[in-house]
């Protein structure tokens, strides 16, 4: 598989950065999933936009522009000749000197990697996920958590503290006991007819979240923002996490207590993968 | 320079990982800095002893026992003739399978670099660092706190931040409003002539803490734990930092109002560099 690196177009084993690279030694960068379907990016605008902000915030220049990134990620599909794939984008902060501070690191790493694409769901037979609360605690006043930055173990302990127990995925709460989101994609919910989602504040804006409120909004469901405790989540007439490589993924099971399932999630995720279709048509 | 990278001496230009290694995609590992003196790590116990503890937490093994990486670096230090330097050593899960899920990532990379140490303190000139509280929060209870993991967007933003403004190191506060630690070392305050420091809660346990209060002990200064506020620390008789690469630096001011300056900074700071001459000797 070929991989675009620093405005290059490298094998696998070229495509390596410097164990001084800030992002191998802090965490210091940022990242952006999509899925490539089609041979296109779905909503490349809406990731890159994300990107942007990341890097403004974390005072990252992005080395190309919007217009030359995204060429870049259609001759990397074109190279590896993969219509359906996920395409990580990867921005960090680079070599600098040693130390915390980014002073004097001016140099940012940009790669684009392409991945094998999960199989395409099927909407009459979804597959379902075995949720499950992991331990760790999200702080509802993260400034950090509404972008997509490299600093993931908080996400990575928690899908490897639930899948011990046999769950697909983990459900994040916050310091105030609310569940806010899953570690790899939102949170939504079902109750009478009513698609709800927890408001972005200490989470990730998920462009996938952005879809589902569209797809709702165009088929009339009405949806609200809502911080939800498990309990809530457990009675309610659906649960189901939206994420890029999936589209939508109704639950199973939250905690070993069966969830119903609500016709709402098989819905979105045909109008989901409808919209990926023309979208990238 | 040398480095060792997974069992292999190799120059800078080959010191490098995988685009999709998980300390580059989500700053899935640890790391250690310590002080190489007279051509010998100070205190390597201790630090060898807390990154098995926080890849134990994480579920990294190390991949090589203690003994081995310590003939590594001495073997680093040999071959790049340093005497003086600091040491980083850092281990990451590697690359594993797409996704947070560390599952399957089962080949973690572990390298060692050296890098110019910082002049020598000079106690009876001592350096004095400007302090600046940043505005991210540390959470109370984040349980990775404890171990220094190659999560620290919160530490170079925290020091970008307070490096705009002309200080020299940041400090941290926690979301009590106690000021818990400094971007890149503990923090200490003298009030009648006690010495006191933050306890280790949602803090990472600094091997140079550790050897300030053994200082404090055999030198018969009382110590105390206790959770400063601003204020506190702005009203009391000294404020220092205790960090690896300078051992103690007393603060000059701290948000802009000056500090006393306790001699017991500059009699622990001698007594620090004696007992670095004595371990390395």
């Amino acid at each position: 598989m070929i991989s675009f690196l620093n405005g290059e177009f490298v094998p696998a084993d070229r495509a390596v950065v410097s164990v001084l690279d800030r992002g191998f030694l802090y965490g210091d960068g940022l990242f952006e999933t999509l899925l490539v379907s089609n041979a296109r990016p779905f909503r490349w605008d809406q990731h890159w936009q994300r990107l942007e902000q990341g890097a403004s915030f974390l005072g990252i220049e992005a080395p190309f522009p919007a217009q030359a990134a995204r060429q870049a990620i259609n001759r990397l599909i074109h190279e590896n000749q993969t219509r359906e794939a996920l395409a990580r984008i990867t921005l960090s902060r680079g070599v600098g000197p040693r130390g915390y501070s980014p002073r004097g690191a001016n140099s940012p790493t940009f790669a684009i990697t392409l991945h094998s694409a999960p199989p395409a769901p099927d909407p009459t037979r979804p597959v379902r996920w075995k949720l499950q609360t992991a331990s760790f605690r999200l702080n509802h006043q993260d400034l950090l958590a509404q972008f997509k930055t490299a600093n993931k173990l908080a996400q990575v302990l928690a899908r490897a503290e639930v899948e011990a127990d046999g769950a697909d995925e983990a459900l994040l709460l916050n310091d105030r006991d609310q569940v806010v989101e899953a570690a790899t994609g939102n949170l939504f919910w079902v109750e009478d007819g009513v698609v709800l989602t927890p408001p972005i504040e200490g989470i990730l804006p998920g462009v996938t979240r952005q879809a589902v409120l569209e797809l709702c909004a165009a088929t009339g469901i009405t949806t609200r923002e809502d911080s939800p405790d498990l309990a809530r989540l457990q009675h309610s007439d659906g649960v189901f996490i939206s994420l890029s490589s999936f589209g939508v993924v109704p639950a199973e099971s939250i905690n070993g207590r069966p969830c119903r399932l609500s016709s709402c999630s098989d819905r979105l995720l045909a109008d989901y993968l409808e919209l990926v279709r023309r979208e990238t048509a």
